[in-house]
């Protein structure tokens, strides 16, 4: 029997994955389980965009342009002038969801053994396609204990070497919820300019921030626009997670024309979820503030709730809709592990995403979770119900 | 600036798509252009599962699972089974088109600087999946004396190195339209049994075989269950090119877990095209005939036109809808460009591929042009009206 390859063998399992049988189990024995492991939201995706499909009349579904239809790239112009960010349709590529332009980004920038620093912890799948290209990412650690900000400088400064190539941000981030300010992003800039790396800014989340602050792009940074590249998608946007469509942008022209030849081998992004997203880009600017309130009626609620309970430390994230706490456990894996099996109040138990598989330090994390405010208020105040009775009978054991 | 990455740079720009602003100057001056250049049908998709889509009723567009709808990947096993290849839907990971199906087969068996061998010519976007991953395609000629035959199996043996991992096949082929005889198929089952390799089988063109000649598939060869990946697709069979949805079907366990993690990384395949796939599966088996008899048509107006031209020679292809044809000029890729950008008859010009991008080996195919026989008969006719009189004309200069 032949053998796979090394980087089969290496990929990492999705650790949000891990606990699903055991989710699946406790459901079988009639559990109800407060999903908070993924950021599947539970908004529903505008009436409207839905409909954009379901009123097509095509008779063949063609091919799209590798690029993305131009009607769409137009329209995503659009919205990205509107957000601050001056591009035209010739710096856009349509992804197939922002997964494909992480690995765009990855295989047209780095060769196998180059160097990605990326603050920690980070979105798990980073390592997924890094390990599938051959990269190596250089973790950054930053630390519940200052809500996750940027690390300093040196610490950067310290990490590359000859093979660094880019660094890379999510902003809002998942999994922490951190929201990057204006003088962390000008910090970041004039380390990739100096040292002469890319940056690759993964900004899924840009409609999400709170308390008023508003999101600054890394294509808004100056002197810059060589060396930015901007991952995005409309999944958590639009609620639209299953129409698997992202964007892949920056002014840099010999990265786009590389990239292009990426989105030429693969032929093109899904027809249909072009078609939605294109109308997305025409919704009413209204839309947002009332997912935007919603969103931040959750996070409130959630982080006040945890940092109710005796030694739990959830920091306010500032944007996205993950928050991470550190739980006063060992290891946050067996208590999630133990919530699923062995737990329940009033018939239901949470499940949480651990947090070490978003750290590339091994041990790190160990005593923290991710939670997902993507569930409705009362879902969110009965799954902490849960948490906080649960924690006391797991430390009472 | 920094700088782009190798595998950036060397990633090989799609050789259909180097004619394309040729083609945008003839239609811009009023030329009608007969494109015979793309395997993009011009066969309608069918209404009924088009509706599928039109009818969804869906609150939230979800992430589907990693592999596909259980519903969907259920079908597909029916699917396999009707067509003699007995698979679970454990074995059936749904991808983003038959590209990824191609990308996860070669990143899951292959290391950078493994081998691959593949019969030559061949669909030129292998080696954009190459290029990407690291691995060195090895090609085996085939030629248009023998019709596209497989190579003798000593040509095989030759090009084994301790570096091999897997052959590669399309059968029936893009771009030759050769179909492979259960004798052929039995030659590769030895080699890859006595060498221990893979055999990766891209079968996107099964239902596309004609003179009553019958489709075997790699994956009903015997004793090759742990060695066989079947690469299939939905594009060409119900004309969905669009949807990007395609499969990755193996019995090797080992293959299809590693396959899964990269399934994992990238979330999910897009949900529409999926309900799309799901409906497909319960068409009617006499669909196909009406689309059989139809290319079956074409192909034969096509290759009777082409084999009355002076100086061409067009081997018969017993299945896809593709056709190699050698035509008595020096360099296709030259004669292609002036057809669009100095021919005309009755307003009309054609496009057809240069067969030199389907070949690895330089300087092999020069002569040699691919028609994808994807309009009717009477486009068609008058596609071929231009040839015969553009050939007569471009050998008189």
């Amino acid at each position: 029997m032949p053998s796979i390859s090394s980087r089969g063998t290496h990929m990492p399992p999705s650790p949000i994955r891990k606990l699903v049988p055991y989710a699946d189990a406790a459901k079988k024995r009639g559990t109800k389980v407060f999903h908070l492991n993924i950021g599947q939201p539970d908004i529903e995706t505008p009436q409207v965009i839905l409909d954009a499909v379901r009123n097509t009349h095509m008779k063949v579904l063609e091919y799209s342009p590798s690029a993305g239809f131009d009607s769409y790239r137009a329209k995503l112009a659009e919205y990205y002038k509107r957000n601050g960010i001056n591009v035209t349709p010739a710096d856009i590529i349509v992804t197939t969801g922002g997964s494909e332009a992480i690995l765009f980004a990855i295989m047209g920038c780095l060769d196998p053994g180059d160097e990605i620093i990326i603050p920690e912890p980070f979105y798990a799948n980073y390592n997924g396609f890094a390990t599938s290209s051959g990269v190596k990412i250089i973790p950054i650690p930053s630390g519940i204990e200052t809500g996750f900000a940027l690390p300093p400088i040196s610490d950067f400064e310290m990490a590359i070497t000859p093979r660094t190539k880019a660094i890379m941000i999510c902003n809002p981030n998942n999994p922490t919820g951190y929201l990057y300010s204006e003088e962390e992003l000008n910090i970041l800039r004039d380390i990739c300019l100096r040292y002469d790396l890319f940056l690759f800014s993964d900004e899924a989340y840009r409609e999400f921030c709170y308390d008023g602050r508003k999101h600054k792009s890394a294509m808004t940074l100056e002197g810059m626009s060589q060396n930015v590249i901007l991952l995005d998608t409309i999944s958590k946007r639009y609620s639209a997670c299953g129409g698997r469509i992202g964007s892949f942008v920056t002014r840099n022209k010999t990265v786009i024309d590389a990239a292009m030849k990426f989105a030429q081998a693969r032929l093109s992004p899904p027809s249909f979820a072009q078609i939605l997203g294109e109308a997305a880009v025409d919704m009413p600017e209204d839309y947002f503030e009332g997912v935007h309130a919603e969103y931040n009626a959750r996070r409130d609620l959630l982080v006040r709730r945890l940092n109710a309970m005796e030694g739990v430390l959830c920091p306010n994230p500032g944007g996205a809709f993950y928050a991470m706490a550190s739980l006063p456990v060992d290891d946050s894996e067996k208590f999630c592990q133990w919530l699923l099996e062995s737990f329940s109040h009033n018939g239901a138990t949470v499940m949480m995403a651990p947090a070490a598989g978003f750290y590339a330090t091994p041990d790190k994390g160990k005593n923290e979770v991710r939670l997902a405010y993507v569930l409705n208020q009362d879902a969110i105040n009965m799954a902490m119900d849960c948490l906080e009775i649960a924690l006391k009978e797991y430390n009472s054991k």
